[in-house]
């Protein structure tokens, strides 16, 4: 309760926006989830935490150092920060919603907290916004996803991206069988795509099969003879959908990919821009998910990271959208400023929102507000607070930024 | 990791909303958000928990019981969930925008959680939109904010409702001087409208005095010998004024109003309608809350409750917002849920994205997904997800409810 000056600190992974970066973030998820709610996804709106339990079921055992948690005081339990937003769809597809025909088409906005790669003790506030797509298996499903994601990153302004594909099911077909802690070293080591801790032949050959089409037949002969013969064969069939469904200036193969959550089983994708080295999409196939909620059916998503998409539309120089906001000066004695300094109801109603060219330009859908003070301070105003004009009597100025 | 059905846990005052009721308070939201950015607020994003110690400087002390609060495993500081942004928007004033010029003008969106008042251990989601103006003193600013909850109600839909006007100056002049003890039993009782419990004759006599212009005036002479008068003063101007600025047929006064934080100082509102007894908006004058902040300002605010809102304009008839939403039947051999039974690669390109009526509907911003089954398992999908219309062929067919 001292007034001392603080600093702005703030529990580990939070952050706040102001009003430039919220506004122009608001209008990003807006523009991504007009477009997948304008293909049918369904909006659901989760809570910030979840019991572990809940989570750990989709992620399996959560490393305690990867997530926030904490214990519920009312019941003792064990919540967390969701790392990740597919378990929470999970839950409400297994129970909520699992009397509805299928197929189940939810999309989702909202922030996950996850530990940055290679910090430790260092989390990181991903805004996302996803879907889900349960009860289409194959590549029906896929493809419907594979375009989706494409045409959110068209809406978002982005012209230039790849689509890597890869095969969850490559690498755990050739796993399948090792004992767990050698999965989880090869696993670890594919991730980093570290050929030298591979050791193995067949593993350490998949991490050069990136590329065209020809990645995909070589890793065909690579793999004709191995339990994953049948995961690269849907992966070229997938492929060439995607290239014959337009995709073709975009869709890449990367048979080593192993970058995503522990869930995927078959198809996944991860969408890449000039700007920033991270994915702007992560999605993928994870039929045996909703099984472990007791309500077995085939699924796949994707996430988009909206702080990733905006670095790369700022690399590709996608112009941020300038809404016209202007600061119109208003007479000293209409100033709020001064309202203070008048005898209250001496003019009662003239105020800042009397002013007939404020309501004019509200009329008209501009933002605008009152300002009892010079052009100077108007113009810095302005300029502060990220308005475009000033209106000085009639005329409005532009102001410079 | 057991595959036994989940009912659907979710940690204290947590909820999930499903889609209807999503994309509702999604576009309620938007609704009353475009208005204060209209006039001028610009939106900022905060955490859902911030340490106790910020929330504290805002709102006094918090009772362990009122607030979920849990220990930041990686400082060890207690961190809460917010029961009211208020004091939020206080730091981020106070802190990363302290050298903007003012006025301070912003606005949030976001979910508290507060225990419901009577039930202990029971706590509730409570989402809402809110505005803060920092740096406009006295009524020119109280009128701004009465005005901008006004037009929020009605860009709602909202016709009817009250605006119920006090000053929390009254109360705490009248108690100033006794003892904390004493003054919280005071402030309770009158928070309960408790006449019997109150045992002050003229404190007591403030809760009658609710109703129209006339109940201030009486205010006035009980109250002109006390340490109140200039706070029923001020409320008579702001009453005055409101009627002026053609808020007449909403303004209601209620001198013994003390529901709402601790932080208030001056004049106060809350906003009724019918279908609800909580307020839908709620709102005051707190000029000594960013001193404690370290950076001394005058402000005010009021946040929308966007529950107790969809509830008024339930009771009040405003119709949904029904969009066409419409489910396109699409011939078996496109169907994305026979994808599987194709061999992989047959029919590139044939899935539920590229019927032509499908893309026809969305290039013109019509909600269509395509859908392989018989007319009639088509509306059965469509009433279970909300959708408007099915199209067989190029016939469009309304679905009933």
């Amino acid at each position: 309760m001292t007034g001392a000056p603080l600093e702005h600190p703030l529990p580990a992974g939070m952050r706040d926006l102001l009003p430039e970066e919220a506004a122009a973030r608001r209008s990003l998820a807006r523009r991504v989830l007009d477009v997948v709610t304008l293909h049918g996804y369904g909006l659901v709106t989760l809570p910030a935490f979840e019991f572990a339990e809940v989570l750990e079921r989709g992620l399996g055992t959560l490393d305690p150092s990867d997530v926030l948690r904490f214990v519920e005081p009312e019941s003792g339990e064990v919540a967390a920060l969701r790392p990740d937003m597919t378990p929470q769809i999970a839950r409400v597809v297994a129970t909520r919603l699992r009397d509805r025909p299928p197929p189940v088409r939810l999309a989702y906005e909202g922030t996950v907290v996850r530990r940055r790669s290679g910090r430790a003790r260092k989390h990181r506030q991903i805004p996302q916004v996803g879907v889900e797509l349960a009860g289409v298996p194959g590549p029906g499903g896929d493809l419907e996803l594979l375009a989706l994601a494409a045409d959110s990153l068209r809406a978002a302004g982005l012209e230039r991206f790849t689509l890597d594909l890869g095969d969850a099911g490559i690498v755990r077909a050739l796993l399948a069988g090792r004992a767990p802690e050698e999965q989880a070293r090869l696993t670890e080591a594919l991730a980093r795509k570290d050929e030298g801790a591979v050791k193995d032949a067949t593993l350490a050959a998949l991490l050069r099969l990136q590329g065209g089409r020809d990645a995909i037949v070589e890793g065909t002969q690579l793999l004709a003879r191995t339990p994953a013969a049948e995961a690269v064969a849907r992966l070229l069939a997938i492929f060439d959908a995607a290239v014959a469904r337009g995709l073709g200036a975009h869709v890449q193969a990367d048979l080593g990919e192993m970058r995503g959550f522990a869930y995927y089983t078959g198809p996944i994708f991860h969408a890449y821009a000039a700007g920033t080295g991270d994915a702007l999409v992560s999605g993928g196939r994870y039929d045996e998910l909703l099984a472990r909620f007791g309500c077995p059916m085939p699924a796949a998503g994707f996430a988009v990271d909206l702080d990733r998409l905006t670095e790369a539309r700022r690399a590709a120089g996608v112009p941020a959208e300038r809404e016209m906001r202007v600061v119109v000066i208003v007479p000293p004695g209409a100033s709020p400023a001064r309202a203070e300094t008048e005898a209250p109801g001496d003019k009662p109603g003239v105020g800042q929102d009397d002013d007939a060219r404020v309501a004019e330009l509200r009329g008209r859908g501009v933002v605008a507000v009152a300002f009892g003070g010079s052009p100077e301070a108007a113009r810095a105003y302005a300029r502060a607070w990220g308005f475009t004009h000033v209106m000085e009597g009639p005329a409005l100025a532009e102001v410079s930024c």
